[in-house]
């Protein structure tokens, strides 16, 4: 096994001898195993590189297989009766086995009723989540919602709702990332959602564009927060269609010493995120007035966290990944792992 | 001379014995040369890839006199006292001479008020017209006016006033490219103006996003104009900040069958310019109801043309480059060139 391409993280009530669940998130770029125990938590943590786009044999040549035996094989010839469980990308028409969208509006029943399985060359069945669509529906253009797509978010939707029991009556959840995705929740149903791909724009305009050749070649670890609020404000409140000549002000803010060229990264993240914030805040078509939570890595979620906090919002609750919580709320909703015993009380 | 790299073009009515002008149209990825007589009129145009970010030689060793040598060191052989005058990024701070920004509102007289020159190896000087400057102007937040350049577009608009002087008392000209130029022109000056970074968005998204992946490798010669118009009308009529979503439709639109894949990169072209169309004509800080001219190559302002046809704009005066047209003014003007007799009736 490639060690230098997986992590493991042991965390200290690991009961050795009972796991109830293997949960994959299962993404692009990346795999992530969690040994989950009969209470539902968390007991062993791997991650290696092994997204689908990067298995480490091709998927034809059994890659998908590789994967799974290298990432935990050693669980399986242990517990050989593991349920395993996993969802993300590796559900797409490009993964594993494709498990077809669940519509809005759905929830922890509607998910957990579609998964569909695959057998492993280690003879037992990985069970797949289905990612969650958002159907077009036509109004008058402008007012059209086009159809959206995720997959693996709607796992740490369901994790979130299941950590804090209060959110699922209305909340709106944000999950920052390459392409963020911010959906409205109501009675527990993900009613809504939309994606965002400042994430993506702004590794690219900063790789790809004239405005990443005014920056420093390297980024400074800690963010510029005058530079960044500056474009978050400018983002959120600017009139229709503004982000496009926005952006060229990253150039002509440097050009006339407005901002210096190491103020130029948070400055043009800030007019991304601001831009994002109004299209999911200020848009004639999400549910106003939700409260907010924020799902993800730290590093992203702090961001946005000061990015909320610039226009006027707060989020009150902050969570890192919550997937493993929502793969074991479908294993059990849908009988992949019997209900513990405390539920059947009273 | 790398002649591969330069096209010549002669028109028929070259007065060979007295051209009055050699003007230079000198951008970043290109040099053009205008021999022009004393009439006004273009006698010769060459083209080089000699912009000055590839020049024949680096800066320092010379590479701008080797350039102005390669493209029209035997027109200055043969006509020593020609006056030479040049426009675009060669009077930036990356240039040959800086030109500093002359501030809006700007006309024909403020422009060529601030020429600047640089003295040649072949003995002559090269005049350079200055760049126009918008400065900041802070209001509250979202209607402040930031900052804004150009270098080039300013003297294709004095062209165009010149080549339709009805254009000058009040008009919109809309010049598109990698960095689109919108101008609002009052009574001969530029009032104000705006850049829009569709085109490079574009060029970046197609090449190096997840939307371009999903896109054939050549694009098709004809614009599909079905997939063009339903983007640029989604594009325009927007909410606030909607862009960073509906990029992510170019995805999703195909994944679930709205679009084929060979229509999303002139869906994405639409969206893109759809928006610049929103920011130029909804927002709050431009000059409403001006009429509008599109100036630039034909395949762009065809385009341009058919996304103002899509949100019930019509534009009446289509031109193609007309910096030889401005630089002809302002050689007039400025009094590099004698003003033709002609002037002087009545």
């Amino acid at each position: 096994m490639d060690g230098g391409k997986m992590t493991v993280t042991t965390t200290l009530h690991f009961d050795i001898e009972a796991p109830a669940l293997l949960a994959l998130d299962w993404g692009t770029s990346s795999l992530r195993a969690f040994l989950i125990d009969k209470r539902g938590e968390v007991a062993i943590h791997r991650e290696a590189a092994w997204g689908i786009q990067q298995l480490p044999s091709p998927p034809a040549n059994g890659g998908f297989d590789l994967a799974f035996e290298l990432i935990a094989g050693d669980w399986i010839a242990r517990w050989p009766l593991l349920p395993v469980i996993a969802c993300g990308m590796v559900g797409s028409a490009q993964g594993w086995c494709e498990a077809p969208y669940v519509s809005c509006p759905a929830d922890l029943a509607s998910l957990s009723s579609r998964l569909v399985h695959v057998r492993s060359r280690l003879g037992i069945d990985v069970h797949i989540a289905p990612g969650l669509l958002l159907p077009r529906r036509r109004k008058n253009v402008g007012a059209d919602i086009l159809p959206d797509v995720m997959r693996g978010e709607e796992v740490q939707i369901l994790g979130a709702l299941y950590l804090h029991h209060e959110l699922a009556e209305r909340v709106c959840l944000v999950l920052p990332g390459t392409h963020s995705k911010w959906a409205w929740v109501e009675a527990g149903s993900v009613m809504h959602f939309m994606t965002s791909m400042a994430g993506e724009l702004f590794s690219v305009l900063r790789q790809h564009s004239i405005l990443g050749r005014l920056m420093p070649a390297a980024l400074t670890p800690s963010i510029n927060l005058p530079a960044f609020e500056q474009g978050v404000e400018l983002g959120y409140k600017a009139a229709p269609g503004k982000l496009i000549t926005l952006l060229f002000s990253v150039r002509s803010m440097e050009l006339t010493g407005e901002l210096p060229s190491d103020a130029l990264p948070d400055y043009l993240s800030g007019l991304l995120i601001g831009t994002e914030l109004a299209a999911a805040l200020r848009g004639p078509d999400v549910l106003q007035d939700s409260p907010l939570a924020l799902i993800g890595s730290p590093v992203l979620t702090q961001r946005y966290g000061h990015a909320l906090a610039a226009v006027g919002h707060a989020s009150n609750v902050v969570l890192d990944n919550t997937a493993p919580q929502g793969l074991w709320q479908i294993a059990l909703a849908s009988g992949l792992v019997p209900q513990p015993e405390t539920t059947h009380v009273a």
